[in-house]
């Protein structure tokens, strides 16, 4: 394992970026949303992922100097072309624009189509949190083989892996931030399996047959995710699905079979209550959530989002531990297009 | 069991309610609520409650009489004021708010406080999706101790059991409805369990120190309900508590420790895209769907709202099976406010 300093990973991925074509500012904003992922925990969405972006330029699927705009749009309501920009890109104006809509209409909604891979949907959430608003971000659709999650009940990759965010702002404290896929793990966390040559648990994953297995290797020769919660998390992946891409026509904006759509919910909180009562209150239910005592094998309630602030608080001061095999892979893309100044470990 | 035609169930709890007091109006739509949960197959929503609504109804906590009102609004917004109406009427009439506002403004939203027991949260999800519009429903805050979750990882009743439901309108199939609780399984459950001295599964309850439990009589002695999908599970019912009570602030226009609030939200399709193109598409991804193979033990792949769909149209040919016990107590409300005219089981 290898330690680097986020800025020395944003400063890498950025050249990457760059070199291959994207414009200054849309490099520099993926790059860095790639990095808070590895700031915040998430690793499967973070700087592993610059080989996969940069394969998806070079076939066409990114096109990185694309900027997304608006296909139809009412006082409240927006159908965003995400002209196959870079996902952050597009789910980042996405949430502008609703963001922008629902301060004159206190609610609004978008759906992006043409979206590649936005990253970790709580960071668009907390856009909205941040503006005084709750911020609801789904994700779904079907984007390649690779993360596909059977039906409850079936065997087959007829869903993807279709994550919702919600991000709702407190007073004193961190927004609430809950962002998870529909399948039981993200198709990411098994990429850092993989690449860990390590074993996953019991109950994530069946083989191109259908049979269990926990070898993160079975998924990639045809195997299948699974919902979280049985029939919960399939009807959430269904809703997912028919909300983030057929609401926006992303099945037939898109290019078969890349459906993958996203839609962003704003909705202005002082349209209800004056957000500083809602923020007083949102605090007092998360200070009684935080008395209850911890469960045998646990140190205490954690409030979602608060494992992530955590990681990132820890992770600037102490770097980020990133594996070789990862590093090595984006060395070699690095390399590929001539990026050569790339940092040394920091440990 | 014994075997009654929804007519006569409907009958016989319209009697009761409006012999409680309410206009009849309130009476048929909040017994014909019931029954339809009672066609659906989820009995737990179904006249079983009814002795219990009464007992609301004595205890001052549901004034069968009232009928909620707007507190506040704006063109895409509203708090709805349930006034401790029956929680069916409270639910409906947000509902037909949120239509009526998003048939304007295409978007719009409403959260409803002092607001009882709604029972199945589908049924105002499809209202909207009969409307031609995307219907999110969601139920937050604390009732009661007897429906008390534990956070992930932790040991206390600090959540309600929060439902979500979506509904969503296709072409020639019926509306997707998802429709669920954020715990693992409901307290009726734990109550059936109790009674026929059997154990649960595992996985559903904690018991008063944390343990897990099979033991049905651990909840009743200070246990706990877990959430659904553990970490994720519990997001989406901390999200329901601030989105469904917060918002409208249900904490303060509420009376402790009765703080649940029900959040609506309705999105008008053909804003987004033509109506008919976007059912289309849902028929044809639906159609998808249903062409998985079924696993192991399962007849085939299933969208969610049908199983209730099939079950209402066979219940409809075959009459609703209710246990002599539901029954019994069923008899006892109706003979202690006069109602006499009882009908005879069809089997």
């Amino acid at each position: 394992m290898l330690t680097f300093s986020a800025a020395q990973l944003e400063s890498v991925a950025q050249a990457i970026f760059a070199a291959v074509g994207a414009p200054g500012d849309i490099a520099t904003h993926v790059a860095h949303s790639l990095v808070e992922s590895n700031l915040m925990g998430h690793d499967s969405h973070g700087v592993i992922r610059v080989p996969n972006y940069v394969l998806r330029v070079e076939q066409g699927r990114i096109v990185p100097d694309a900027r997304p705009s608006i296909l139809r749009e009412t006082s409240t309501t927006a159908v965003v072309q995400g002209n196959w920009a870079y996902g952050q890109s597009a789910a980042k104006y996405g949430a502008e624009v609703a963001i922008r809509k629902a301060r004159e209409a206190n609610v609004a909604a978008c759906a992006i189509v043409q979206c590649n891979h936005i990253g970790r949907l709580g960071e668009y959430a907390v856009m909205m949190a941040r503006e005084g608003m709750i911020g609801m971000v789904v994700t779904g659709g079907f984007s390649s083989p690779f993360n596909g999650v059977a039906p409850y009940g079936g065997v087959g990759r007829a869903l993807g892996t279709n994550p919702y965010a919600f991000a709702v702002p407190a007073g004193t404290r961190e927004p609430v931030v809950a962002d998870f896929a529909t399948s039981i793990v993200a198709e990411g966390k098994l990429q850092v399996a993989r690449a860990k040559r390590s074993q996953l648990a019991e109950g994530l994953i069946l083989d191109s047959q259908g049979r269990p297995s926990t070898d993160p290797e079975d998924f990639y020769q045809g195997g299948m995710l699974l919902p979280f919660g049985g029939h919960k998390g399939y009807a959430l992946a269904l809703v997912a699905d028919l909300l983030g891409s057929r609401l926006g026509g992303a099945e037939i904006l898109g290019e078969a079979p890349h459906t993958v759509g996203t839609f962003i919910l704003a909705l202005r909180i002082d349209a209800f209550r004056p957000l500083d009562e809602f923020t007083a209150a949102v605090d007092g239910r998360l200070g009684e959530i935080k008395t209850v005592p911890p469960a045998p094998g646990f140190q205490e309630v954690l409030i979602p989002g608060e494992p992530e602030a955590r990681s990132r608080a820890l992770r600037l001061q102490e770097g980020i531990p990133i594996p070789e095999e990862t590093w090595d892979k984006l060395v070699e893309t690095a390399r590929k297009y001539g990026v050569s100044t790339l940092p040394a470990p920091t440990a």
